[in-house]
């Protein structure tokens, strides 16, 4: 299914004296609101083909109904999302769930719906029917060469189908690492890692990324072999100018102050971009922005002043996608919310005054730094995010519309009950 | 000092004009403000005598200039704050830091700032000049019944001078643990506590409740003996009606849902009142709000479902204080904003449209009841709680006005540079 | 398969030289060393039916081969680890992975490997095929009553099959709980939990307990409605009697002080047992005493000191239980291995000089009580488990047998590569 | 006082014959015993002057008696503990708390003890009296460069005096940080930082290292400007060849695998040493050992590992100190007990096979691995242990010995009950 531009218009009609109110109330209040529209309205996150069905737990996975079942399906899902937010503009695939058998189709049906192709991602965590060597034990890291290779080599195929599609950056994200001491040597496990992600990186074209990921814990229980930034970063610098160091939100030990970890990463121009969910205890792939959202703002407000310094377009800088998994909601407002969530964070970072902040810190003005930051964070800068998806075309109330318009509903109509999306 | 009425006057003036446009808008989303704002003015969060100067870690403490050496300037002190922000119209004393010499000239003193005196709190995790025995190895727990009837003297000491002030409530925070395993027979040190507490229960006038305040850890490191919500519920409930459990905010282990905690303690009819504060790592002492403020707004989310659901009055019902230390903020400074941000959550908890919630909980609607909640949250309140503290005399901007009318310049005129307040 | 006597004693022929000598070194040094071997010998730890096949994350899993894929093998698999070791005794189920087709049969079947079962465990935290209701949003604390008594109706049956086998507990772990702010009426989710367990509680026969299981998390990632140990037991208070709390090592906050809990409990006399395990970030599931033995020591010696103080047998009492999942070892040599730890444990814990240890309490001497500890935790009694296990008829090293006689290989030819055991 | 050797040997004589048991036991299943007991002895563990007096918390500190107020009497402490163990043969000074008045007469009181001097320790955390500028806002990351001046200019009379004592490192550990979001611009306190130790690395004389110590947080609690490996490790980097990380145990996040921190360093070569002490919360500072003995063997196993792969020697090539307060116990007992528990990791360590366990990882054996780690740590070594101090004159039980000639009383006696050491 597609959504109509009538029935946005229909809805935003309704909605539009309120949001006019709104609107009109904080745009007096602050300087350059056009400005500001436009860096928000350019402002694109990526949706992972796997967020579109729906995630579980190892104690078993409550499926929803309508799943997308194809890729093409999981197009159409963010087409939907784009539609209604006009921020969800890309997509990231995971290979082996996605493999286009016809890449050219591929990307006109992307295309059709506004959407381009972000990281492609590869998966050597689990094994494959047919597969020859068993991850069981690690893949980059492995002790034999020939589960290396084959881990290799699937990257490199990944990599291939990015081409095709026209993706820039390859996602590595391992669960290599141990679940008892003694298992491995962590020595030889980085090293292997280290030379596998040379062979991959190889392959690499001019105008791509690899993107690193660390995770500090799960699914493996006692060692990660890229477990922190420090690690991920130590095996950028040793590939190359190509690689950098992957942030997901939700893959670090308990308490860390992760606006810090991306602050030194832009410093050291190695950030490649961000993976947005949100916890509370562990990698619990919650819905960005639900848990804490204070955190989002501080870390936007390191990545605005950190790529304003280091001449980052905010745009395209870097990347930005969603990770979540969702085993309550349905999917597709989940991501609507994880989005509505991420603007709103990114919308607030933009409204810090820099000068003020940077006169307080310079005078050691702990007060006031904090005044500065929280009077923006306190401010209700709903009505700018909606403004900005109102004029790109979108919803005033995407989760209303979607409510609205029964997209479910429709979607379980046309795709049946049972399907299921491959993913987690 | 006192601050004129005629100081906050011209500050508000100045002020106006922006405030009554921000409430304007804000007032017209409301269905009954005037109700709304009545609720805001009447709560009252108690200042600790010991947060008024610099705190410190035992690393050190920066101390800072013109605190309160006397219990009289604590009291002008905290007069100040409330004749700012008309919401800190008590103050809880610390003995033997506070010991009134003469307790209805302090009692005059207080009322001559519209003070009352909250909570008593005792102290017995510190040795003092000429004390028999140590509390090195605990206090109420201690297998020496010389050292637990020395404790128990201490708190009904305690209880004297609050009578004399007008407290109503005793607060019995214990360091009281073991550092090392095998140091503390667990079974013994909680009997012996209990016992302990029986005896200063006994001396609680009637109308007094007993608050029983547990931590997770430090200055004990391996096992504190009231360490959780249980253990203090527990005790509460053997003790007697007039005991109840303390919750304060830094005192969990990492990741504690406090919100549900707080829930099941007013279900019980045992939750005493709260410590406010906030923290990334332990029990940090910062400013209440400054890094969690999500978690701040669902903890009175859940404090007023729960004292509705109870019928306890919001203002009177339950002990609200502020706990924080200060190392690197001037404390009063520190303290409005602490209050400003209780202020916001309670607020916002009570625009929380909670038959709205309650359908989505009955529907199981997840997402509707994260967006009932969010609403609420990124509205922009604070012209709300001005306009409370406004109607009650107090400054638009307490932390503006403070600046404005340079507080602590005066303060270090009256008192010297040198003046240090009794506290950690 | 069965592994022969013949076996065995030719095994531990090859071994006994050492092993004589080292049981005569660490014997000479015990005062008691046959009372000791004693109750060594009683104590049996029961192992979970799914725990027999390989255990996964979320992320995936990695079977094994010749699984168990019937209950009898699953009988068959524990009767062959009591052969070994002589300390699994016990076999506790889950329904509905293993419902016993022919309870008398299942029996006989049992007492042929000198087995019994112990408490049953029900399953409300997944949805079977052709379930009514979903248990999604909960199974106990739903909202809609239907949905409760489906789950009541499951544990009531459960029960049944407990009783025609020879069960003397019903296990409760729920997931209810929630994973978004808002979700959940905290206090209706506790009552609702409450009347359902009193439903239950109904159907207990006279001479049975009800193990009341806490989690902090997972699957939930907000808030567990059983969350911790102070839940637990304020239900089991109001159930009666007959209801217990249940310890699972890794389901507890970071850093939470079990051996305290344990203790508490004890005194209170309201453990049920334990669910041993081991982990470093989670509810992790790995082999009990791999990551933190020392910890596992101290929770034994609190178990010891606290069941003579109550007068309860250790082998009898309470209900000790492995939990654990292993998706990188053979699971049968993973139960192995945790056996031994937990007996290493037990058995050191029977060692502490209690009189001692008490004076050194009591004496607040810190470093004595430190010492007595330790001395006992260094002590190599590893001789001491081997001889009770030799006396009873088993391996003088169970996992050297298993290799030696290529049990899993065996168990491939009987039962094929494919065999898949239900669970996790 | 000196304890006299004639004590130590009537104490031998006493316990020898029990130690001989113990010791041809063990040393019987060990194939190269008198290799093993070398390394045990030559292994010495520096003892910073400020452990010597009784730490405390920020609530408070129970002062010890005998306590050395001076830094005279601190060396004859550390020579009390060098008599006893012959492991405690360095001292490790801090300034300013330890400024030698002459350092030609300290190092001939220290080397008529057997001691040398260890790397000095800067003190850029706390104000002293008389100083320009205050440390409240940093040091090395001060936004006003005459802080970072006098900081600078501090650590290079830190070196001077370690210069003139023969000391060969310099160890910065800063309190540099924020305790608020907004305080600090990340990226510049990460350059200041950075500027700062360039400047102080230029007054290392050639045979010198510098350690640079991360700690993740206190007593800032927001960020701490190095907070983790990773940027200990991208400062060291920047700085030179000299430079290196330094790991204290107490300074992660709850549950870094420091292990393989420190197998990573070792790999970079870039491991300063360490400095130990044991936790179960945050940077607890307890006794080496008493909470989590696994992980401490754990650590030695990749220290030893790590070494031999590079070539390091195990006595010399790296830092070994204890960092440990200890409010409870008496100082020098706590530091004898810290030293043992680190030397049988040590020599449990060493006695790992590891030809066996790479043969294990080799084939994911994790079974194998396991086992043949816990072995080791299953083992009773304290009279390996016990055999190298004896052989190098010391005590076989330092602690009783301590208690038997009742070394605090005669410190008591000599020093006053009211001496106190400088320190936290």
């Amino acid at each position: 299914m597609r959504i109509e531009k009538q029935l946005i218009d229909q809805h935003n009609q309704k909605l539009e004296a309120k949001h006019r109110r709104a609107f009109n109330y904080i745009s007096e209040e602050i300087s350059d609101i056009e400005s500001l529209l436009r860096k928000v309205e350019k402002f694109q996150i990526a949706i992972p083909s796997w967020a579109l069905g729906t995630g579980g737990t190892r104690f078993g996975r409550f499926t929803g109904k309508g799943e997308p079942s194809s890729l093409e399906q999981k197009i159409e899902d963010v087409g939907l999302l784009h539609a209604l937010n006009k921020s969800s503009g890309a997509i990231s695939l995971h290979i082996p769930w996605d493999i286009p058998q016809d890449a050219e189709k591929i990307k006109e049906l992307a295309t059709s719906y506004d959407l381009v192709f972000d990281a492609v991602n590869s998966n050597t965590f689990q094994d494959q029917p047919g597969q020859a060597y068993s991850y069981k034990f690690g893949s980059l890291q492995h002790v034999d060469p020939n589960v290396r290779k084959q881990a290799v080599d699937h990257n490199i195929e990944v990599i291939k189908h990015g081409i095709a599609l026209g993706s820039k950056a390859l996602t590595v994200w391992l669960a290599d690492g141990s679940s008892f001491p003694g298992q491995l040597n962590f020595r030889e496990a980085f090293q292997n890692t280290l030379e596998s992600l040379k062979e991959i990186y190889k392959h690499l074209p001019e105008d791509w990324k690899m993107f690193v990921e660390y995770k500090a814990f799960e699914p493996n229980f006692y060692s990660t072999t890229i477990a922190d930034w420090g690690q991920s970063l130590l095996l950028a610098n040793k590939l190359g100018d190509k690689a950098y160091t992957l942030v997901d939100l939700g893959h670090h030990l308990p308490n860390a102050n992760i606006e810090q970890i991306v602050s030194l990463l832009l410093m050291e121009g190695k950030l490649a971009g961000f993976h947005f969910n949100d916890s509370k205890y562990a990698d619990d792939d919650l819905t960005a922005g639900s848990i804490k959202p204070y955190q989002l703002f501080l870390i936007f407000n390191e990545l605005v002043d950190g790529m304003d310094a280091a001449g980052i377009d905010h745009a395209t800088g870097l990347g930005w996608m969603i990770d979540a998994s969702h085993n309550l909601k349905d999917p597709l407002v989940d991501l609507l919310q994880s989005v509505e969530a991420i603007k709103i964070a990114y919308t607030q970072a933009l409204m810090v005054d820099r000068k003020a902040l940077r006169a307080a810190q310079q005078a050691n003005d702990v007060v006031k730094a904090q005044e500065i930051l929280q009077d923006v964070f306190r401010t209700d800068v709903r009505a700018i995010v909606a403004e900005a998806r109102f004029r790109s075309g979108g919803a005033l109330d995407p989760v209303g519309l979607f409510e609205e318009v029964a997209v479910r509903t429709r979607l379980i109509e046309e795709r049946g009950s049972n399907s299921v999306a491959t993913g987690l």
